[in-house]
């Protein structure tokens, strides 16, 4: 389960750097979380498939994480997508997508679903078989969503050639890898732990978007892989943070701590900052383990 | 007078070109046309300056051609623009804009204009002292329309060190650069021409928009110094270029040709294409003064 960052900006293009972005890569499937301008050239350059990709999700409707989708959703459609597409994001942006593709006369090549996000409350919003995507308040300016995105385990993962050493029939696969034991004709107990090994584990990672910094939300992102927390501004600049509902580094670093995280990505950077480096110097001296999210770079869950 | 090309792809942003975008440059003025999704990214790494910027213009609401219209004018804010800005585009566009705003609870730094370009006819948006902006219907999917820039000449341009040597007072010079000769207390006529000489000439360019191969607007665009065309299609798949409602090469340039126009400049080109060097060999078989347009290029009207 994998991240990978394709804006790391907070509101401005500045050094090189776009506007919010992330992919979530579970099991092959691709779950985009908010969608800056330009992501669709993002997705190019760093080789996102959108052809796994069913799912979008985005957190708040200022444009620096939503003005890249109707070039994306449009996109999509020119190159003759047709898998159905589910887009979760707040009420008020679905009339502006229908205006926009009705003023250009565009009917999409594939089915396009809207799911409204819950004004309140903490909601499953995907359950799959292979992962799942609730959403959860956060506390900014507008209405804005955090989402914890939970690879589930597929079972023990099968060893062949031991299955096959012990001469277990395939119609039995299925049955190890939930764990069982097999018996054989000749009256052999084969142990599952003979023929199989440990499966992928349940993976959390806790998106938690825009926001003032709260524990509110610290139940849900409560002992979570990776927790991805904003850090618009460095500690210094605390009261620019709290008039615009933005966190420090430092409080991010306070909430992956308080959340018993086991890693910490720091994002939304603003343009007034060239250099990262500072806002993981400052994170780290409360929460070590912690990584500045990079644009192209895939961090592991 | 120049036009700095920001996106020259029709559609989608493919082989790191991106969609529609032009910045024509007026005597310190930019003018922007079209704005597709990167424009603002695109004019940070040109430099083009957002502060020499008060107008925008759109052709037609395909999103190739406006999706990064929403970014700018957000960014501008976000960076304290004073300035007002005057957006030229079709009538269905405004509420648009006003949700996107809205749904933000953005309010701009800036007095911000929109102006409906009328539904058809040739209609003079701009008339400033130094140039003057005409939009044009061409024929397209939609709604869509051409636009004429045309720099006013600033009257005869003055030598100053002539003007000293016959001692004209500086309280006439106004008067020179209108063409006037001046006569000396002493009777002494001082002819125009030797204290001046010509000033910038008029200048004309055309934008095409996206187009079928139509001679409809030709009175408009004719003895043109330059005329952008759009070419989305090689000649050889000219049956879907009129299924699209869009041009060839070919048609380009035989516009051009038509038009009596002095350059042509193509753009727009399908994603289909890798190499634009066929465009281009394929016009100038007909109209020999043809450049591709190419990002980051600024060309002389």
């Amino acid at each position: 389960m994998k991240v990978t960052i394709l804006g790391n900006n907070s509101a401005l293009p500045a050094f090189g750097r776009h506007p919010t972005a992330q992919a979530v890569s579970v099991y092959g499937e691709v779950l985009l979380i908010d969608c800056g301008e330009g992501t669709q050239s993002q997705m190019q350059r760093f080789g996102l498939r959108w052809r796994s990709m069913h799912h979008i999700f985005i957190s708040h409707l200022h444009g620096d994480h939503y003005f890249g989708l109707p070039g994306l959703i449009n996109s999509m459609s020119l190159l003759g997508r047709t898998a159905p597409l589910h887009l979760y994001a707040p009420a008020e942006l679905k009339p502006i997508i229908d205006s926009i593709l009705a003023v250009a006369d565009t009917v999409l090549s594939y089915p396009f679903y809207f799911h409204a996000l819950p004004e309140q409350g903490t909601v499953l919003l995907v359950d799959d078989s292979s992962f799942s995507v609730t959403c959860f308040p956060v506390e900014h300016r507008i209405q804005c969503h955090g989402f914890l995105v939970e690879r589930k385990t597929r079972g023990r993962k099968l060893l062949p050639e031991k299955c096959r050493e012990y001469e277990i029939p395939a119609a039995y696969y299925e049955d190890l890898k939930q764990g069982n034991d097999y018996e054989r004709k000749d009256g052999l107990l084969v142990k599952n732990e003979w023929v199989t090994e440990d499966g992928p584990a349940v993976k959390r990672y806790a998106y938690c978007a825009d926001t003032l910094f709260t524990d509110n939300f610290l139940p849900v992102v409560m002992n979570a892989d990776t927790i991805y927390h904003e850090c618009t501004y460095l500690e210094a600049d605390k009261e620019k943070a709290i008039a615009r509902y933005h966190s420090t580094a430092t409080q991010a670093a306070q909430l992956a701590k308080m959340a018993n995280a086991k890693q910490l990505l720091l994002g939304h950077f603003s343009s007034k900052y060239k250099e990262l480096e500072p806002f993981r110097e400052e994170a780290a001296a409360i929460f070590p383990n912690v990584f500045l999210s990079i644009e192209g770079i895939a961090y592991e869950v």
